[in-house]
């Protein structure tokens, strides 16, 4: 395994693009079992450090992740997973993309979705 | 700042994006000092974990990031960054991209570049 795990508890950044709009949808983080069962599966697998425990995406929205390629960076410590988003969108609040704010340059936060891809009241209860 | 900055040590995941192609140049840290300078200045810098400090892409190497687009994620803990890539490329190893190579399913990594897009003996020394 040609990545900087060096133990159960590193944690590795985790980009997630859509293999076709080439949109980034999520960043999360993935530890080797993670990174593991997404290679074995197909599917992605990410560490929850709030939770401290692996997850797959989808596991309660149904809005799993294709994995299509992965593709590993010069220091072996970062990753982006160019995926097929099955369902709605990636994001817990109803967006396609977790990116679905500008930064101005003042540091405030301007929306730029028009709508959301989903309800997440219907989603996640 | 609506950024999860809660206190000077604190790293989020910051992508460089290409943002005429879309293509995933780096993954890096950024802390919230580097977030400032990156906003005012309008070119990247990060932080290093290994060095301990805040750097400016391209500080040696002249291959500067012009930034475009800040994009904040739902929790406020990861940045997107839409640039400019100015000069040969983003990767110190000469790739115009960190993500020079793909993992295959038994998780061994394939070159997937043709070239480099410079040098990097000549540009580092």
């Amino acid at each position: 395994m040609a990545l900087q795990f060096n133990d159960a508890g590193d944690l590795l950044p985790a980009v997630a693009q859509d293999w076709e709009s080439g949109e980034v949808l999520m960043v999360a983080f993935i530890n080797e079992e993670a990174y593991r069962r997404t290679l074995a599966t197909g599917r992605m697998h990410y560490y929850s450090r709030s939770r401290k425990k692996i997850w797959m995406k989808g596991e309660t929205s149904g809005h799993f992740q294709e994995v299509k390629e992965v593709l590993v960076d010069c220091d072996e410590d970062a990753l982006v997973f160019k995926i097929r988003q099955v369902g709605g969108g990636a994001c817990h609040t109803g967006y396609n993309s977790c990116f679905f704010r500008r930064a101005e340059s003042d540091g405030s936060l301007t929306l730029i979705k028009d709508r959301k891809a989903f309800d997440p009241e219907q989603v996640y209860g």
